[in-house]
């Protein structure tokens, strides 16, 4: 099934791709005003209690590591790690940091009006450093 | 841990007990109008990948049956699994069906303005029936 495997387009457009790995992309999103990842896993089932166990339990663990990635970087204190889904059905699980007094805070990311700021090309590459040093512990 | 696990009074508060298990609560929402539950395993952590493996996998299965149950009830077509706790830190899963023509679709619920509909107390019953019917299975 992962093979013939193609991200949504409009999860294509929104980030930038750091891996793809053999069961699963990381995505940055582009808009770098919150610390967002979107982990998609390479398969048609929509629901995340669909996949197996191990890549449901790989799924939070690289959740983990990015929240470290994001804590180190960006001081984030909470993540909202979500599958949502009404809109683009392929199935994508948010993996967001979030801090008091972000652009946000408290309230969800999801149809909030916000700053459009974008990662320069050194940001994302030592975005991708870091959580691929991370991800080797996996 | 789990013996001196206290539920947070706002969960307490905005929610049915529909089971206290041994390592988690399943909460109703009490707001019928969009079909919710909420999970919460009795835990000091406040992230998702803290968890056990097991426990992970439990959630999701418990996620499951949810669905099938508010699928068979309320005709849900798509599920919004979400670990946010900007606000309320104490680790829950909201486990929400949604269907295109509900109160928010396509957005999510959170921080949406909508009415407030109360369950029946027969309506709280049936649910709990018909999900402790298909937790059995777990």
């Amino acid at each position: 099934m992962a093979i013939d495997f193609i991200l949504h387009p409009q999860l294509a457009k929104d980030t930038h791709c750091l891996f793809d790995l053999n069961s699963l992309f990381v995505l940055l999103h582009k808009n770098a005003t919150i610390p967002w990842m979107i982990i998609v896993p390479k398969t048609k089932a929509t629901e995340i209690y669909n996949l197996t166990d191990e890549l449901q339990i790989s799924i939070n663990a690289i959740a983990e590591k990015i929240a470290t990635v994001f804590e180190y970087q960006f001081s984030t204190e909470k993540m909202n790690i979500a599958a949502i889904g009404n809109i683009v059905s392929q199935l994508h699980i948010h993996v967001i940091g979030r801090k008091p007094g972000d652009a946000c805070w408290p309230d969800v990311v999801w149809g909030a009006n916000y700053a459009n700021i974008k990662y320069t090309k050194e940001q994302v590459i030592n975005l991708k450093t870091q959580l691929e040093e991370n991800l080797s512990t996996i």
